[in-house]
């Protein structure tokens, strides 16, 4: 009754486990366990976390084979996608090694005694400190690099932090496989057990957020479901962060002169980049405007020839494949838009060829501008830089947003940038918003409902979110960090307002 | 009908005063201005906004005089404690022009396209960006220094954000002649009208809460109306981040060590701070912990000495003065405290005595852990660090933890700085939290609910609520920010993963 399944999304066919929905006790015996974790990592130094880091990369690539494998039965994403997320991953882990080592993602801060014009300040130092065990929730169409081994998880790690997973339902048999790589590589490294730990089942999630113990939640997934894991931390006698990644349509436009002079590479990229991982990221380029006008035409035509030419590709799961249509409906139902491309479903499975559908400017209202998860883009037709920015207005706000123009067409970019810059995270220029770069400036956030608060759940700035301040005052050394005492230290610090490097 | 009255805490005598409750529309008309005046704000370079800040700062001190004598008969406060305050507003508002100038606090990275161990990496620039328009709530405790003219207007408006402001009803006359101030020296220095707003009446709030122009609520104030603010948020269409500082019982522990070598100091300085501003400051020590035995005796006897002779002080309206009596009483009736020196009330106005309880360790319970704003401190007598690490598992998370101990205490203060470390954001050693250093490092902010989010109130790092990240990906540089441009800049920036100093 507890045994969990799992779905061949290519057959739709669905076989049972060895893994059982985890109940509310072993739920709480786990998140004691990563209590205690917490303190016993709490006395590491951070070159010893930054080779924890390193040790669960190299873990993970050790079993790069079996994890790709169950992954690829278990989402129904291309063997080639999967390896390339892994390695993502891996990548991940290493950089967050590099900001640990670096130390500057600690803030440091040192006032020293001294007066003031309010008469005589006390010595303050401040730093960042790790916030508690963090409940990290797996996404769908990430396998790796939002799930198990994913950027919550290095991030809550990175900052010093137990981490308790709550599996995905789409791919069970990949976390399970997932989590082992990772608590192996950390047993072997000699991290206190109770660093890692991980649940099964919708219950278990909602227990593991009610949890007293758990001190934050990391989230990517729908809106819906973001809201309901919102309503039980509003329940709780103690409130945490949660940080939750929820929807996104990114709207890309395409300028006049842009369209006439990259006719067909804009068409190519942006089939593209709708289509690759069947449409199911969180920056798919939903909503693309091109302009009216026979440059505009040709380019729609060009999409158009590519979906109708288009096999079937596979969805993640029975809900994405059903809601797919259900949603595509809606935005034919409730406004004006008109079908260029229907999809056709394949031959087995959760499979289907992508859709394209055209609507004017004017016609953009809320009703149709909802996020269709798969390979479905909306073309947006506009006559003037004006409409497109009351088109915007009905336009939830997203993650990226993305502009494309040509050299000369400055006036255009400055307006459509100056359009975009309130409602998004980030702004591409003359390429596409899917494949984000895990750098250390990245930011993957936006504005409500993008994201929930003002953090990223990609790049190194991500650990912001599993650290809170604190300050000593007046504090002997023996009390403080290594990386607030006097003399010279590892770590670039502001001294009485001075930002120095590390070394100094 | 609407008109609203202003009370002198001295007398309890009310009188009307020229100001009015704030309409629905209004309020509509207020955040419109401040939209428009945000797009203004966001054209102007920071060496603009940091001349704007010191322009501030000046206009404030201009007023000096007329501003000190409205704060008096409002609020109760000698005149000594608000020309502190006052100028420590003022210094707020020259230290946050000198981090805006510094530009470390606009986080600026610059990764360049490259190559990476994933294949070639775009160029993704970021920093971080005003939210947009922020309601600051005026707290009661401190007319100047947080309220209109406060740690929130300052950090908002370093931020690049337009302020409206919701006036304490308890000093609505200072807090418009304070607003008068700021938009005087706003418009000589040049600043777009809109720039600040404020609105009366506690509806207005409501309102100014649930705008949909508004971007951020600040709100110093109890955890009641923080909740009732919150609840406003959740039920926007969008939510927005909302900075509450909201309670806070500040655990004082003195060591056996400490209580022998210093014992009238100690109780000289705990009195004082207990009794500071009438004992209505958030970082009060609600909680003194004073070891068992001779020298802990004697050190009460000096505690209960100082209060029996000490005047009746003022408190700064009718709520806190009854409030102050019910849980005063709700401590004693519910749990196990003992009255050493109940509080008597003065001749007129809004006074009082101090009270001092005491009760013993192991009594301590959720009961007794209410904070009582007023001159009350609640003496809990302990025999070990066992048991001041039990009873403090009964005490709500605090802005603070204090700790005195003698040099050679050593073992005795690492046990207690790590009983205290995740309770608290600020652990002051060897002296009083009372009495809040505005500098770079300083962290006014706790676990909840001493605080709701992972932030300050206080010290430059407070800026960081007001701002979100924003990236440029492959941007030509006409659209990027002049901090993120190639070259030497005047900022502190990191370059692929190298942080440089400015200038380089």
């Amino acid at each position: 009754m507890t045994t969990l399944t799992t779905t061949d999304p290519r057959t739709g066919t669905s076989r049972d486990t060895d893994l059982t929905k985890t109940g509310a006790e072993e739920v709480a015996a786990i998140t004691e366990h990563a209590s205690a974790a917490f303190a016993q990592l709490h006395e590491q130094p951070r070159s010893w976390r930054a080779g924890l880091l390193r040790a669960l990369a190299d873990g993970l690539e050790a079993d790069r084979d079996g994890l790709v494998e169950a992954a690829m039965s278990e989402t129904g994403l291309p063997e080639a996608r999967l390896n390339g997320e892994l390695s993502r991953s891996a990548f991940q882990f290493r950089l967050f090694a590099d900001a640990v080592a670096e130390g500057g993602y600690l803030e440091a801060i040192i006032d020293h005694a001294g007066p003031t014009p309010l008469g005589p300040g006390p010595d303050v130092r401040r730093i960042l400190v790790p916030i508690g065990p963090v409940a990290v929730f797996g996404a769908s169409n990430f396998p790796f690099a939002f799930s198990v081994v994913g950027g919550d998880t290095a991030s809550a790690l990175a900052a010093g932090n137990p981490v308790v997973i709550k599996a995905h339902s789409s791919h069970p048999v990949t976390s399970q496989r997932s989590f082992a790589a990772l608590e192996r590589a950390a047993a072997a490294y000699g991290a206190p057990a109770g660093t890692f730990g991980i649940v099964y089942g919708q219950k278990a999630g909602s227990a593991l957020v009610a949890d007293p113990r758990i001190a934050a939640v990391g989230f990517t997934g729908s809106l819906s479901t973001g809201k309901i894991l919102q309503r039980i931390i509003d329940e709780r006698p103690t409130p945490i962060p949660f940080y939750g990644e929820l929807s996104s349509l990114n709207p890309l436009v395409i300028t006049a002169g842009a369209a006439a002079a990259r006719t067909a590479a804009l068409g190519e990229g942006l089939f593209t980049s709708v289509t690759g991982s069947a449409g199911q990221l969180c920056t798919k380029p939903g909503l693309a405007f091109v302009p009216a006008g026979a440059a505009g035409d040709e380019l729609v035509a060009d999409v158009v020839s590519r979906a109708s030419a288009a096999g079937a590709q596979t969805l993640l799961n029975a809900r994405i494949h059903s809601a797919f249509d259900e949603i595509r409906s809606r935005l034919i139902g409730d406004g004006q838009a008109r079908s260029l491309v229907a999809p056709q479903h394949g031959d087995a499975g959760f499979s289907l060829t992508p859709g394209v559908l055209e609507i004017d400017a004017a016609d953009v209202t809320a009703a149709v501008t909802e996020e269709a998860f798969g390979p479905l883009v909306v073309l947006v037709r506009y006559r003037s830089i004006e409409e497109i920015r009351t088109a915007l207005q009905a336009v939830p706000h997203s993650l990226t947003a993305t502009i494309h123009s040509t050299a000369e067409e400055t006036q255009q970019r400055a307006a459509l940038t100056e359009a975009v810059t309130p409602l998004v995270g980030r702004i591409v220029y003359d390429g596409f918003p899917t494949g984000v770069r895990v750098s250390w400036g990245m930011h993957h956030g936006g504005p409500w409902p993008a994201t929930n608060t003002q953090h990223t759940s990609v790049g190194v700035t991500a650990i912001r979110r599993f650290l809170r301040p604190l300050a000593w005052q007046d504090a002997p050394a023996d009390v403080l960090p290594a990386e607030l005492r006097d003399g010279t230290v590892d770590l670039p610090r502001r001294v009485d307002g001075v930002l120095q490097l590390a070394g100094s």
